[in-house]
């Protein structure tokens, strides 16, 4: 039915690429001017900004003619039959929560991409032996509660109860801000889909990461996705006056904690991980007082879950002497695990294959660094990923640029993928 | 007149030092009680507190005869008159007002020690060849609007305009809090008092270090008070992914703020000097950023102006050095800067003649690392200072402690140091 993806550079030929490239980046734009922050961009889990785009996405896939649902987790859903009503689904998408003061492509891309791709197929829609589907994620990145892929968990059946009551900086509850976002609490395993229902995921993502720049691609083929593990950290120290403490007495907790920041480097580093201190905070805080006490978050990722933990392993072993020396306490709390994850071959094999038709030869395969919305559904489906090249890896801030020219690749690419899919399952 | 200090034991034969003592504890925990925080003691400047613990040092020097007034910058003062109306004035004193989370003795001791002297001595007032004075300061810690010692600046003459558009946490400026307080802006300089009017001032104060415990002893006389100098650091790199960012693209502003801290200390005890960090805080605090800024605050202090200004350098030049091989920006903004004040050689005279005659034959001489009132009262009087042993030298936290017998002793030097000194004017 469907062509060999060598076969959708003629597909499209009427198309200008570059201008439906354009069209996504457009919409990402829109996206961009729903924030909760006048200067920047920030949309959290369960806000009245994270209500409102999923409103836009909504309208996009009706447009086209999706059927549409938001799920009881908050995720946003679009569907177009297959060659028959009821078939599993080929879910495409990605999340439009966002990092406070983010960029505009972080998620948003693969979501607008994911409506794009659906846009050219629904004509065609009903020749392929799958449903397709859009989800745009409710929460990947955890700004609001700390914990991230509560949306992408809940579609995987591995929703936890305990969410309910983490709060967010005013204190509101997951489960408060559920209900004043209009779900049903009691309700949320509803938005659980079963193996049975899905065919896969695919998810297109800027890559987070200068990988593609430096080897002058605009896509890869990603092979698997490192799952991060979370803490909370915290040094334990003496407030004490800062003018009459000599430092034999001194218990200085921000001493320490400077100390494991650097440790946390150093040992990432030798170890070829990843670890990060992104939030770090003195108290009591004063002038002229000694802190007595830090609080500060670690992240840790590696290519492979045993070196993770093995830094993990190293970086507390380092930190509990150091501060041991000092008389100061050092603990950290777990406050997120996500297994690393592999993507699935055969959906691996498809989007090389469509990579290869849009002129890549031999497609950079990469791992990411990064924890993706996949890493939860691949619980429940086979999932693959497109990674697409943006400037200077910058991510996670307002300097977050793609090419239209990349994405316009990225866009062939992704639709090659599910006839490539299409064309394997017929 | 008065007799020798040598004689004072005798003085006071008939009364019980430690019940004395008690008493003064007893005050200051009747002050504790009046505090902005349900589990602890704050009292800023210009606040609800601090007008009502102004009333109740009022009420104690109104009982024992004192002409009482609150002066323009919030100060509470009392007087007695000496042989002859009008005579120039030997003030005792300290501050009322406290940290966040403070404890009981700081200031308020002196206040209270300041008090019962001048009741033991309110007999004899019409003897003295000076007024006796007591003051209790309403700004030294500079808890509220980030800058220490405002009310003895203005006794001594140096309010600074700029003050009054200083705004606290919620943004309430200095003339506004002087405003609802009852005070007239217009009016600060009233508070300004002339060097004609003054003979003296002397300071009881708990040490807030550990020397005296060290030493076995329950005073010391102190020799130079050193002038601390604050500053707000800021580090400045690039937020990014933490997950995509790999080290070498990385401009971690956490990495080198904590390299700072740890400079600090370092150079700190190098040359002798103290230098603390006691806020830090990590922006934009994303658990998956690279953080892009630290904000920081840094105090230096150091018994001689010169090795503190050096100090200061030092890390400067460390600091901008380290960051910039990390391509941080690293900037220091001067925010305080009190020159170190030496006390009063004959004032130091009277107070060492008066701990020897409570029983210590060498009276420890030792140099405050703390700021204190006298700084600002030295631009215009002689200035000495008593300082009490404190348990483990803890301050600016509720572990505060002194001993009844210690505080007696203290208080027997102060009286013999006014009558010392009165002996030495008649």
């Amino acid at each position: 039915m469907s062509p060999h993806p060598a076969q959708t550079g003629a597909v499209n030929c009427a198309a200008d690429p570059v201008s439906d490239a354009r069209g996504v980046l457009d919409r990402c734009d829109e996206l961009a001017a729903v924030s909760a922050i006048e200067h920047g961009i920030e949309r959290v889990h369960l806000s009245p900004e994270h209500a409102r785009v999923n409103e836009m996405a909504a309208a996009w896939m009706a447009e086209i003619g999706m059927r549409t649902w938001r799920d009881q987790a908050g995720n946003q859903w679009g569907r177009l039959e297959g060659r028959e009503p009821g078939l599993p689904a080929l879910v495409l998408g990605s999340h439009l929560d966002t990092v406070t003061d983010a960029g505009r492509y972080d998620g948003v891309l693969g979501v607008t991409s994911a409506i794009e791709v659906a846009r050219r197929l629904a004509p065609r829609a009903c020749e392929l032996p799958f449903a397709l589907e859009v989800v745009a994620f409710s929460d990947e990145e955890g700004t609001r509660f700390s914990t991230a892929l509560m949306g992408s968990f809940a579609v995987a059946g591995n929703w936890h109860e305990d969410w309910w009551d983490r709060a967010d900086r005013d204190g509101t509850t997951v489960r408060e801000a559920a209900e004043a976002f209009g779900l049903d609490p009691a309700r949320v395993h509803e938005a659980a889909r079963r193996r049975e229902e899905l065919v896969g995921y695919l998810e297109l993502h800027i890559e987070q990461g200068p990988h593609l720049e430096a080897a002058d691609r605009p896509l890869a083929v990603v092979t698997s996705i490192a799952g991060a593990r979370r803490f909370t950290g915290r040094v334990v120290g003496e407030a004490r006056h800062a003018g009459g403490t000599p430092y034999p007495k001194r218990r200085d907790a921000l001493v320490g904690a400077s100390e494991v920041v650097l440790a946390v480097e150093r040992l990432a580093v030798e170890r070829g991980g990843i670890a990060t201190v992104g939030r770090l905070q003195a108290f009591p805080g004063g002038v002229n007082v000694v802190p007595g006490l830090v609080e500060f978050s670690l992240d840790v990722r590696a290519e492979h879950d045993e070196d993770r933990d093995a830094l993990v392993e190293a970086i507390r072993a380092y930190a509990e002497q150091f501060c041991a020396g000092r008389g100061l306490e050092f603990e950290l709390s777990e406050v997120h695990n996500a297994a690393g994850v592999y993507c699935d071959a055969g959906l691996v094999e498809s989007v090389t294959a469509a990579i290869t038709a849009t002129g890549d030869a031999e497609p950079l395969r990469i791992w990411s660094r990064a924890g993706h919305d996949a890493m939860a559904i691949a619980a429940i489906a086979p999932v693959a990923m497109i990674f697409v090249r943006c400037e200077d890896g910058i991510s996670h801030a307002p300097g977050e640029n793609v090419t239209p020219a990349d994405v316009a690749a990225g866009l062939d690419a992704f639709e090659a993928a599910v006839l490539d899919l299409a064309a394997r399952r017929s």
